[in-house]
């Protein structure tokens, strides 16, 4: 979520000043913190500013922003695409968990106790969301996300090192490098941050979300069970089904769909953290890659492992690739159902006119009583773009070099979008249209007596021409399938009031 | 029809015995060839083959074919796809102009008169499709389409040989890197074939299938100038329109069509030719490049020029990526309109049904009677191809490095096979579709009449809300607007004659 | 939610008195303003809030913004994506421009004067960006932009309502639809603001963009005209050419790349307003249409001209599938650029080398000292979010139905997403990597020694199978091409000095 | 391949002969069949030609072919991209298995015992590819692939006909419709068809390919593993790794490849047949569907089972849209495992220089002994159509409508094409490149020991600062690591050599 302080400000004027002693952590439910250790480190800074430093060299920083040089230096060199092009905070959320199970599992190699807990601490108000506002960066940066490690590391750091009563930026007691990142590498941690976001996203939005329409949908095929009604092929009038069957292909799409985002998931699941800069975990020690899955499966509640190898997990993002291929699939479902929706409910005197769809708005600036399908509007423009976001990440999927793909933030910003549009589009097309449909039945049944498809039950008794024959005539004549039948003396009227009934026409005999 | 004879060969091996005198070229329309002059070269050759070379060795070649080693090699290496896989004859005969072009500018350059003559003579068999089973490789094959050039080179000098009274495979008196080649990398050749081929498609296949079908939507929105219908948004009633002024929008999207692939083409007419292995022009005559372009426009009647950067050239294909976006855009607009044909000929009673389509052939093998917008689905399922076929050609055009893009095949294959899928299948919409389309004018006359967003014709009068409550009362009470517009007394039915008339809704005032 | 207000004070801070009671001024820190003109419209609104009424009844609304009820109504129903799924600002601002040409064209036909100038007045406000945050509502709403129609008519009218001296709220005497809306329909006023928005970012973000990356790659070029290298195909070692040869092809690209945006502007430049409902142009008056294009080209300096056929210009959004074509073009242009930037970089010791990379920030956070061509990265990531951009406003562009394609806003915000993109990353791409390329003059001119494709200049002289003799023996000996030229016969030493000498290998002779 | 005898008559009219006694059909190992029941049904036909009737009327039809009239109107009404444009024959083939299958439960339900065995014995030709000529339909037809599915109808109640010793075109004792299609409809049986076959493609040719693949590389790095070589990540130096942790990453790509495409099978192996039209299994029996299933499993000894959904097996076609993006993400996989051999293997001079790769044909037309590494080019070309496949496949899938999905054939086609071209470029690209790929070793080492990146090993030693000052140090002044750390005081020359031993470097501690 971008723009954080900038929305403080706006919301919350008053705000301002409590950023002196660092109270937007107050208002959130972690434990308060000391605001006196809050100084300004520099001399020579610009008010309201503190010097920072990265092996580059100084930059100023804001006062009340816990980041560092190298995030500084990366507002400085990627102006790309403003505020609303910010790294997703899904992705910042799980760097802060991978950082808090890396300090515990350092802890147990060696790393101080009061730096780790400060860490885990200061990871726990990032899990939390309560420094949101201190994660400025765009997706357009380096392509393997370093800079967003960066931020993280950074400020972790310096909120670590302020709840030890250390100075902001002096990077004592807690080194954004050495001890934050300790044994990791942001080739490592960024696809780690990744599959914790992916995972989390689609457990707690797109699947739930999934689940919604499909148990509305069917309630709707069990409520219009008994409706029989035309079907239609090639968009032409068919053989009859009833409505509860129509919309339990959409019941069926729905399961699939959630099926196929679950079947992405053990690769998901499959955690790159230990293989830092190239995949062979120089750097770390044995048993901290298994460790830190272990960590983060405990903090996030899912079955997150080690990946089996670490240089597919660094160089290649198929696993994103896959998801978003599934997130695909799932676009194509949602496509066909809301399309159907909208033309089988559309009318509501010129058109289909099977279904009625909750008004919710005026629809029109110019036709007065005019009531669209908006919410099919909104789920269908939700399904092209997942279909294009899938193009992107396959793009940036395809592009990997030797032992890292840098394409990571774009990928993963993508696969998160399309989670998030699934999963609220779901819900809001649930309940501001498929749980309000009604179904106008008396439309539908006027609509099925005058098909002449209903002559397709007469084949097993006449064959295909003779049945053929019938349907063509009546066609040319406008006329109803029995009075062609009678007249074109294939049958008696009581064979034909025997053979062709609709309710007969449902299923296998 | 590229590889038919080997084909036949492999599965009707008597059938060999026709090519021992060539006989597959005298059947078709080129001058004979004394057959005495066709030996085979080689003691050691299999019964029906002869040794040829090239500098990895030698292969053997069969007897009937020009080809030579690098085409035999090509042949073993890229057993990739089978013989559907092809590259695109139209790719051969544009490398074959080509030839024959830089033959005329080789021999103002010093090239002998006979060598030069005979390979232009070969050039123009293959222009003519008279050598088309000579060109076996598929598309797979080296990125730089070499191996397709070296085929090329190699058949036009054993056919020039053949012509001059050498010995298949002696490469005397003609070779084909030497005198064939001459000035000339695959490098530069092949783009310079996919411009030519591309073009001459774009000329010959795609705008007049584009023209065809938009002087036949034309004549059908002229001859249904007068039928006022329900206009649709969102798939909704809307304010009327004439069927006329509906189609009218096709015919702009069609103009508009050709207008963008005609946009694209000067970037089409820069040929490569001259730029050689990167683009230096390195082994060419000063003017050869400028000479060989004209010589290529002098045979196609296309204003062909010499590209102004050469390095763009063969290391870019943009312009072919270009095209293919024209095309995609092209594919859009055709699925718009094939769409809306299908849904406003939908039924023939339970949909739309406003248009009736030609009944083409049975439409289903089980419903009797039935008859299906096909033309309209093969239509869209082109569509769908072109749009695939395009990201194939944009990842292929994004992914060129230093001085060639290694995609070339790929790339102009996609793009011909969407130029004949959209120019034909406009042909087969036209002829089988559009031509016949009838007006229902009854059943277009009384959805027009029973729907509700005639009320817009009230805004100017009594205001959006009134308006707004009518048609919310009449849509609610399943009346007429007539009778809640005087039941509300908003106006009197002299007024309401005389406002709400659909006829006087079709333009401004 | 992006902060708008920010933006506004920061560019506009004269705009604040317009506030006369506007409280969210208030809340920032900026000066007061008298607050005594502002008064809540409904006894029952919550605190905080006025009630605003649509055809579908009350809502609350809060006071300080000055959108109406179907504004509200949307963000109830649309709960999709949150704040970062906003309407694209430029779509917001491109309305504006609208609006105050239809005022004034308006007025012509009669509206009155105070009106028409309150209106205008109001539009101004918006077009200056100083009411951003008074349009909330989110892309993925209905598919035609009704709401965001809505949005800026509930807008305007209450400004000017307000300036007017009458009560928010109220819609006297200033009326969303039945003034600001006067003679227009969100079928083809959204699609005029999208052609509105898209010709203003190409000209103002996307253009001057290529133009500063095209200029600065031209005097690398000139600057590196000198530099003999070698060349590389199928990324092997190939004949050479001078490092400003090799720019000189991007050069070319990125102009091709400005031609091919600026041949889709004609029909960006054809404006759909006159259209209203269904493209008849019903409810405007004869010349409306053209008078508003004409007012937009005044106020834009763009030569906007009304459409030539409304139906096209409502049903079909070609236009946008046109220019993202273009985009897409474009992406596949720089993504080879920087792909090749990066590898002639790679390095420093283990790569290529021929070229440095200003070093902007530390590039790891593990491997000290590293640094990366992140800017490359930046670009290639845009590039593949383009590709996929495009795909989704195909598939939107693919979708109209009837009178009415409903992708828009999600075409809109794709298309207006790549032109800032590309944009933006053009520029920091040239700023941060381009101006500060150095080229390795000594290990170009090493590797270029080293390479065995200098032998394709003994080609005219010895013959392309003498010289592969030449080549092959070098290669498996790990020799020089002089000293095996020499051992094997085929030519002299002064000779091979003669001949063989990149310097002469630039260019046709 | 199909067609081919049909264009074999065009172009050799005199061979025609050859099928008067249907030599065509005793070549393959199928039964004889007496010729003289074959016999020209019509007076009026054209010499060589019967007369077939469906529904619409009567048409010729070649003697020598065994289709029918649904067929050849097929051939007039759809002339859409020539013999390329084919209907896959593994379609064909998979309608072939499923007849049989459908032939074998009728008879269960009372279809004539004969009858029944005489389409067995007609599907078992076209499974065998016998009758593959009679097959001449084109992908571009109607959408739910009826009049393939009628051509199989057709030929299977011919050849019946024939085998029982009736007269062609009679359809009598076999009819096509009311026998052959027994229970069935295009609209479940062209689903069925396309299931079978892609599930037939992927076991026989895409799985193989892609296991032939990781093996050959798992090969490659159990030999390379004692190799140690720089790493490369942002195409930039890095951290060491062996040559063999390197490839392990592609074996895990491919192995995860194999997985992805397995996980989509269970939807694959779910058959439509038994929803005849509309999905509600009219004019079938209680049974029908699950005895199709299980016999359709017997033959092709894949676990097909009936679909648990019948309308969504007939309106979506999702497990395609899914495997099509498993096939995507395997092309992602190899696009990057071929662009790294090729970098990996760029020079053989001026480029990394790391590997060799075979040298298979001349790589130039114009730089004699250039070798260039084709067999990737092919395979990212296969990557990148199969990318753009992809993107037509899920454009169909998202675009059914009601009861019917129309864009089955166009779908299919991309599935199949996608799924042959990479399983055989993978065995292409193994025997051709990977088997024979080695490793520079002298090159590797040079290059690891000349690299800066070594320095990483010093972060826990003497911090991430101080050895960041080495690394910049060197690379400022060329200089190696071990001279700037003993410059710079960091640290005692012992110490160096203790610590920086690239061996030490490949994994955790």
């Amino acid at each position: 979520m971008s723009g954080v302080l900038t929305r403080t400000y706006r919301f919350l004027p008053r705000v301002t000043r409590f950023y002196k002693s660092r109270s937007d952590i107050n208002r959130t439910n972690i434990r308060p913190v000391v605001g006196t250790l809050f100084r300004s480190t520099a001399n020579m800074a610009n008010p309201g500013h503190r010097i920072e430093k990265d092996s580059f060299g100084e930059l100023q920083v804001p006062d009340d922003k816990y980041y560092g040089a190298n995030t500084a230096r990366s507002l400085m060199n990627f102006k790309i695409g403003g505020p609303a092009e910010k790294m997703p905070i899904e992705v910042i959320h799980a760097f802060a968990i991978l950082k808090k199970a890396a300090a515990t599992v350092n802890m147990q190699f060696g790393l101080q106790e009061d730096i780790a807990t400060a860490i885990q601490g200061a990871a726990d108000e990032v899990i939390n969301g309560a420094l949101d506002s201190h994660f400025p960066l765009v997706i357009w940066q380096t392509g393997s996300g370093t800079q967003s490690n960066m931020n993280v590391n950074e400020v972790l750091a310096n909120r670590a090192i302020e709840m030890l009563g250390g100075t902001l930026g002096s990077k004592t007691p807690v080194h954004p490098n050495d001890h934050v990142n300790k044994s990791q590498s942001s080739n490592d941690t960024y696809p780690t941050a990744m599959h914790i976001a992916v995972a989390r996203s689609v457990h707690n939005v797109l699947i739930p979300g999934l689940r919604t329409l499909k148990n509305s949908i069917q309630n709707k095929a069990t409520e219009f069970n008994d409706i029989v009604k035309i079907g239609r092929t090639h968009t032409q009038d068919a053989t009859p089904l009833t409505l509860g069957q129509e919309l339990s292909g959409y019941v069926q799409q729905l399961e699939n769909s959630i099926a196929r985002i679950e079947n992405c998931l053990p690769r998901i699941y499959e955690l790159a953290a230990g293989g830092t800069a190239v995949g062979t975990g120089l750097n770390t020690r044995i048993g901290f890659a298994e460790k830190v899955a272990e960590q983060v499966a405990n903090i996030t509640g899912l079955p997150f492992v080690t990946a089996p190898n670490k240089f597919e997990a660094l160089a290649a993002h198929d696993a994103l690739v896959e998801v978003s291929g599934a997130l695909n699939t799932i676009a194509c479902s949602l496509m066909k159902i809301a399309n159907d929706i909208r033309f089988l409910a559309s009318g509501p005197r010129c058109g289909l006119g099977e279904l009625s769809l909750p008004e919710n708005e005026p629809g029109s600036s110019i036709m007065p009583g005019k009531v669209n399908p908006t919410q099919c509007e909104a789920l269908t423009m939700v399904c092209a773009q997942v279909m294009g976001n899938h193009v992107a990440v396959s793009v940036g999927g395809s592009n990997g070099h030797f032992e890292l793909n840098v394409f990571k933030p774009m990928m993963v910003s993508n696969v998160l979008r399309s989670s998030r549009l699934i999963g609220d589009a779901c819900v809001s097309f649930t309940e501001n249209c498929v749980n309000g449909i009604t179904a106008n039945r008396e439309r539908i049944s006027s609509l099925l007596h005058e098909s002449l498809m209903l002559v397709t039950a007469l084949n097993p008794h006449i064959g295909y021409d003779a049945a053929a024959h019938i349907a063509k005539t009546a066609h040319k004549n406008g006329s109803t399938l029995k009075e062609e039948a009678l007249q074109l003396g294939y049958l008696t009227e009581q064979q034909f009031n025997e053979w062709v009934r609709p309710e007969d026409m449902l299923g296998p005999k």
